[in-house]
């Protein structure tokens, strides 16, 4: 038995703490637990330099933070916080051992960190695209002998693209994809991308090895669950990332090949048929529509387009053929929201939706 | 014998005169040409609404005119303007019937609209890339049986791209190349793009045909020269075109297949062993690089690399191998200058330095 | 008795128009408008090129426009439009003759437009600050002999500031006010202000007289109402005003004379302490607080502020005293809903909850 | 006898040093002392961390450093430069020793640093406004007992106030200034300004104190020089600092308020009248108009108008009468050049022409 966490009574909210929380995708955890009908945000930490602290001293006045402001900023260790869900926004180089850590200390990690992400017995989920992956649990408790576990996202505009491929893949199978990404400030976090190097310009470049993380986890994401393993999907995808003066919202513009010739009419409704599984359209973060699908020549556009959905909706548009390859199209979401926080939130939404028999411990409800 | 004008006795310059001078590329003509060594700016000519008011008053103070601020604005007609080198930055509506005007009185037209572009018998230069294309005046008289003659030069984009592609082509053979550009406001002239559309935001779209000009043009531009004609280059060309919030320089993201696989650093070595011809690359405006190769890992960038060369240089970088065709790569120029009235005087000197043997007639001198 | 309209059975709500539906400020009051707990939009009205057209076509795809996009767009003209309160978002140079026509017929314009603002007998109102202004459309009545009625809403640029200076006036009076405002590009409309105009850049002027309105309007909104008249405030007001690249938020740096030196303690706890009239503080539109005082040392900030009580609330900052005259401080908010549409809405609610003892026409209930 | 250097012989050319060279003001001295008339950059020095490196792999790949690209950096220590010049743009916190160790083994100091500043013995120079200052060095050697000296320049918005400021004080005396600032992002240097603080909006701070500098800068720079000390102009200043996502340019919209009331007429001739003394007009970083007054009504905007006169001309505009003061304008300059390494550049110019009995020692030749 794996163990992924019931949630059947919901009198009682669980218990939830935030790691990282001081920057963006920390912050925006926290201001999107902030009323959340299931969970409790109950911590959150962050380094050791502001440990102690009130968390709304560290990272200023927001309005938006509401009653989190107050909380006071703990230890990065399963001993400092009492709370069965954890959500990691972690630096990538620290976040390795401390989320084993909670992980071997029976709490379930969804983590938005890149640490695992690509370990064999690691589910990384986008709950709309292959939420059968959640299974690989099983496979991890097993390999790892931990009490609790680790579920993570892919990188942000991996998660975007992904989505925009997933309907086409189930349907007609991609094979090859060529994504040029226009990727905003954001996802380099804060102070991030300093204000000479883009403003009015354009960065044909993102350190950390962006490209790569593009090319091997969308193949992942849009993998096949079978006999408890994940098979990549057999698709090659190319990546050339940009930064560009944008506040929030990546862009990706893709040229995708099928495994074979379809009508451009028949990729339309693909896209616009395709809905999330019944049990994710149901889930708190679920946007009415995780794809809209746009007529106007001139769409996607992040600083429009990227709050549809709160944040939650991926936005494509200018569907049509190409010219080397067999079809163009543009996609667009939240890098912050959908690219992270938001599909987190949602995976663990799809974690605690998934037992309905067992009860959660009345330790680990507020 | 064609209408191409010598010119060997630098002494006396030669006149000339700008259509649409108002306009952001007529302007940049003027700026260009003041102080060149070999023209002379006599006259400027712009719509009705214009004509007859001084130069300076109608597009502002603009300490880089200079004497030409006293220009006073001539309508677009042969009778009007007494020179025998016309440049053209005239909108593409009007363009047509105006520039053959001047090209039956016995002028050559060096045009930046794209009224001709396509037709058979009109050269589309760019002077180190395709500099035999201009035979094509030949034919053009022949056809034509104008006095004068029409160069035109490509869309901003395509020469942009085509520079970058040429090296290659020349080498190795390029079949395929998919093209995803990041394109500056100043690319839509004045007022252009509203602010509204453009801060902190990017829009997947240019109106005005510009895909499909790009498509077709760098084709057209990297065909061979044989028995009077220009035989298209045997590639395809996919482009997604892209506003972005940067004021001068296009960018653009490059996939390519080659004829055959070649290994990366031959790929390198023939962009950095480039040249253009001798005798274009003694002409006035030639840069002292055509092409610029950078090591930098996020290079090239529209606003810090978009002047090199006087606005006459392409930088390129990221040359690397491709996962789904042989190789990717960045190119990068300035729009107004290098794909638009840069390259537009620098075919002017071509045309110029063509025949030597002739002499200007005195009344075409100043 | 004067024209305005009680509202005391809740249960109907009030039919209202938007005229100049398709513009920035148009189409902010439509998307405020859908779901308004009073009002219902039953009409949009625009310019004769887009009469009969939907209007979700012509502004485009907008998720937020709800319903209202299936209206078809009417003439600018009472027998068109069946609804007791319009609100108006004409153009300056059309909106005269056609607010008058409609106040004529009995309807009460509630105007954005400039056209009669400085009209003695016209309210200019900010509903905190001089809901009393109301009155003037006795004097109105008597002196048009209008069935209906105009009530205007100052220049954004010129509300914000006020906003900031009322607490201090009313407590201490203010005689000199020295503004140097930033504003943003949504306040020219759209499409306004040219890209090459703004990007990266300032523009220290603005088009229209601005700086005139500011300089007027800001004494006649803090003017005290006196046998049935507006008393300008005795107060000298000099505006420099400043385009900058920012989408939405007009934020603006003060220096003030009081009419004494007061301690900047007193000062602040004069802001702090300021509220709406109870009568003001609980209308729909109503923000939980119109002014927020920021200790942060950086803020307000047009991007990050603006939005703060779904766009109606003023973030002040930086409140020191000066070294030329008495005290410094820093206003700003959104210029669209503050500075326009959320104001002329909450003028509407203002003027409609002012009567409970008389009856809407059935008529003019949905 | 003051230690400041005679140039008569132009055969031979001075050897300089810069140190803190690979921040953004160092890399402006060094761009523009590339193929300096009178200067020869010999070395450039920088912290510890890069000590031993290519200067050109330090600062990256930039065609305008010339041969200053195969510079070794330096540590800041006088054994380890042989200069009799030493341009600093040194981080404020370490310029203190530093320059001071280099004045007293016999350098002359030309610093941009706020170190040495408002020291009473130091001359705060403007060439074209207050040169005579540079008298100063007299006490300052004798106070010091240096052999060599410290020159500084204000800081970057403080010298573009003072320079607008100057003619009218020489005239009309200027009793108050009100001053509300543009700051481009490069006055914070690299990395400086977060993207994410700046894009789309504005901050109405600038750390380090930049106000009060403004404040007590301007009232020195224009002060008078009377036996052998500076006494302060008798001007209060006031500044409210504001940064804006503009690269290059600082702006400032200035109240001002003279010693009686004068037409406007008499402000612009003043201004339009002005020019440098004829010692500084003839330096070789000297622009031809050290201001330039806008007739314009949209004038000055720091992207089209900080580049003027090579970065050393201030640009006036919108001068006009006030309100509350006297009148107002707006002035805009280059901050790095004309407010740091320019001006700083110009001072070591009027330093060296300053003498023309004496010779420099063979050894401080190149």
């Amino acid at each position: 038995m794996i163990p992924i966490m019931p949630f059947e009574a919901r009198e009682r909210r669980i218990r939830v703490a935030v790691l990282g929380a001081t920057g963006i995708v920390g912050q925006t955890f926290v201001r999107r637990l902030t009323g959340h009908p299931w969970f409790e945000l109950v911590a959150v930490a962050a380094s050791a330099r502001t440990v102690g602290q009130r968390f709304g001293d560290v990272v200023g006045r927001n309005a938006e933070l509401g009653d989190a402001a107050e909380l006071v900023i703990q230890p990065c260790e399963p001993t400092s916080i009492n709370a069965p869900i954890i959500f990691s926004a972690l630096r990538n180089d620290v976040a390795g051992d401390i989320e084993q850590a909670f992980a071997r200390d029976g709490r379930m990690v969804i983590t938005n960190a890149g640490a695992h992400r690509m370990e064999r017995d690691v589910p990384l989920i986008i709950p709309e695209v292959n939420p059968e992956h959640l299974g690989l649990l099983e496979r991890q408790r097993e390999v790892r002998g931990w009490a609790g576990g680790i579920i993570a996202n892919g990188n942000c505009a991996a998660i975007i693209i992904a989505m925009g491929l997933a309907p086409l893949h189930r349907v007609f199978g991609v094979e090859k994809v060529i994504a040029t990404t226009f990727q905003a400030v954001s996802g380099a976090g804060y102070p991030g991308v300093p204000s000479l190097d883009i403003l009015g310009n354009v960065v044909p470049f993102i350190g950390g090895d962006e490209e790569a993380k593009i090319e091997r986890e969308i193949p992942r994401m849009l993998g096949a669950f079978h006999s408890g393993e994940v098979i990549n999907a057999d698709m090659v995808v190319s990546a050339q990332v940009n930064r560009v003066p944008v506040e929030h919202g990546h862009m990706a513009c893709l040229t995708i090949q099928l495994s074979h010739r379809v009508p451009i009419d028949a990729i339309s409704g693909a896209l616009i048929g395709w809905q999330a599984p019944a049990r994710v359209a149901g889930l708190p973060s679920s946007p009415q529509a995780p794809l809209m699908i746009s007529a106007a020549n001139d769409r996607p556009q992040p600083r429009r387009d990227c709050d549809i959905g709160n944040g939650m909706t991926i936005t494509i548009g200018r569907v049509r053929e190409d010219r080397v390859l067999d079809l163009r199209m543009v996609v667009c979401g939240h890098n912050v929201v959908r690219g992270a926080a938001g599909t987190a939130i949602l995976n663990a939404e799809l974690l605690v939706s998934g037992r309905e028999s067992a009860q959660w411990e009345e330790s680990m409800l507020v």
